[in-house]
């Protein structure tokens, strides 16, 4: 029950689903949609890896919006004019409004959005991935590995439902609790979780099974921002990431393995979060740290064993107009 | 020089002095002044520790404002009554305004009061734990270190003086920045010279000479505050103390010592920092992090040699009304 001060996330807004059984009005076809996210954003995040780690590059396009807001939310302000160079707007909003002109709801990362009309056809990110990966098999590269097998599916959503409501949900909890007694509630509870994660990931490289599925990249987005902007930011302080041993070492593998690290953007994410919560740092001014290079210092987690991509490979090289800026050592 | 949005500390109010040999109208007398401090406060921090160092208790009575401010500034709200039961005044700005019926400075502690006038003497904190060292000798306790020894004068001024502009000033100008310019100077220059003092005590135990001086002091009551307030609040935030491993192992060390963790109150740091400074903090919200049992951690600083308290003693027990909590292990 959340109490007085207590942050509540906006329900989604556009639950639509893409599907490839025409049970839906949108129908899995490739060159059909394009996908827009921000480098700065979690949930955005997920959808980034999935769809590189699967290679769905050539099936869903990429449009990036920038890390800064006003008020009318996610703007295309990295791009040439200003504006994405498929759809042709500037504001996000303007395809929230496409689908529906009336549209009053939150206008969020990631979106999938028709091209050819310019409607968003759906922003719900919980579902969006597991369709990546369940819908648009028929586009996946070969050796594309999988994040959702079904065997495993039942022990993948108990272990995300807990990852969703109390790490990923848990940080913005603990930095948009506008009471001391609903903060330090956020902050137990997040430390809780962590600490229940760091016994599984102890003695077993991945979350579930030795593989990496869909709940590694869910809880793997909330660590790599940890540092960065949680720590700090929302005052998710008992430690840093680097000052839990286990979770560290598994964020730092992950990092290091192709199609998460590569989709980092450390700079974009401070500018954002310390740049759009005028409410929590007044002043805009983005902290210079914490150092990036840490991401990069080897780690043993192989003696665990696992087998990152399963009967899979490796995705290759990220894509041109891709890329993040690396990190200098 | 200070460019736009950098932060510039007020000028000393009331910097008089208190002399042993007749060249101010403040005589050295014990009993007659009463030294007010805050918990919270790290230029307070310096007079609690020398005063306790050197067994001036007797001397020197101890009041305490409490960490909460309001634009009043510092009250004794952890008082009976919320007043100072000594003094008898509920805010310290009733004794700035006995001195100066018209005083429109900064209300700062430390600040030393004449008890039968309750007048502030003086607030010049960078004399005023010098003068506790040379103009208040003939009331030290048996065993009482020199904190400020003749021979070695020269080279603690000029450490002191790098400490003062770079480290004790250069985290508030990190943190009262306004724009991200005045900021990045602050924290390059704040760094820069955390690894300056980071080299010069790999082989030495202490700052200047083989034993515990002022210029410790100075850089140790910033130091201890740097996890708890610095690294989040204030944007310090390249590593925090427990990661440069020479100064968290200096610092440690030190608050191992008689005479320095025990003038530190965690919870009253905290709560003044994110509590006062709003415009830093609109909500007010302090957070629960970190976990301050790492101070108790072992330290193996005594292999560098070094004798804390030279041909004296360490000091003996707290005062009663004068302990803090202990950290719970």
């Amino acid at each position: 029950m959340a109490g007085e001060g207590a942050y509540e996330r906006e329900p989604v807004a556009l639950d639509e689903r893409i599907t490839s059984d025409g049970s839906s009005p949108w129908p899995v076809e490739p060159g059909r949609y394009r996908l827009i996210v921000a480098r700065a954003c979690p949930w955005a995040n997920r959808a980034v890896i999935v769809r590189r780690l699967l290679g769905l590059e050539d099936a869903i396009s990429l449009g990036i919006a920038g890390p800064l807001h006003d008020e009318r939310s996610w703007r295309f302000h990295l791009d040439p004019d200003n504006r994405d160079p498929v759809l042709g707007i500037e504001w996000l909003g303007e395809a929230y409004r496409k689908a529906d002109p009336n549209f009053s709801g939150g206008i969020t990362v990631p979106a999938m959005v028709e091209i050819s009309s310019g409607k968003v056809v759906t922003n719900g990110f919980q579902q969006l991935t597991l369709d990546f990966s369940t819908q648009w098999k028929a586009y996946h590269r070969p050796g594309a590995p999988d994040l959702y097998p079904e065997h495993l599916r039942a022990e993948i959503d108990e272990v995300m439902a807990g990852i969703y409501t109390e790490v990923n949900n848990g940080v913005y909890r603990c930095g948009f609790a506008t009471t001391q007694e609903a903060y330090e509630e956020a902050y137990d509870r997040l430390f809780t979780h962590l600490d229940l994660l760091s016994e599984r990931l102890a003695h077993q490289r991945y979350l579930v099974g030795d593989t990496i599925t869909e709940a590694d990249i869910r809880l793997w987005v909330t660590l790599v921002r940890f540092d960065a902007v949680y720590h700090g930011h929302f005052k998710c302080n008992r430690q840093k990431l680097t000052e839990m041993p286990v979770l560290w070492e598994y964020a730092r593998d992950l990092f290091q393995t192709p199609g998460f690290g590569d989709t980092i953007d450390f700079e974009q994410i401070k500018q954002h979060y310390y740049g759009v919560h005028r409410q929590i740092n007044p002043t805009g001014v983005v902290p210079k740290g914490p150092d990036p290079r840490v991401w990069l210092e080897p780690h043993s987690r192989a003696r665990l064993g696992g087998r990152p991509f399963g009967d899979g490979t490796p995705p290759g090289p990220v894509r041109p107009g891709e890329q993040v800026p690396p990190i200098v050592r």
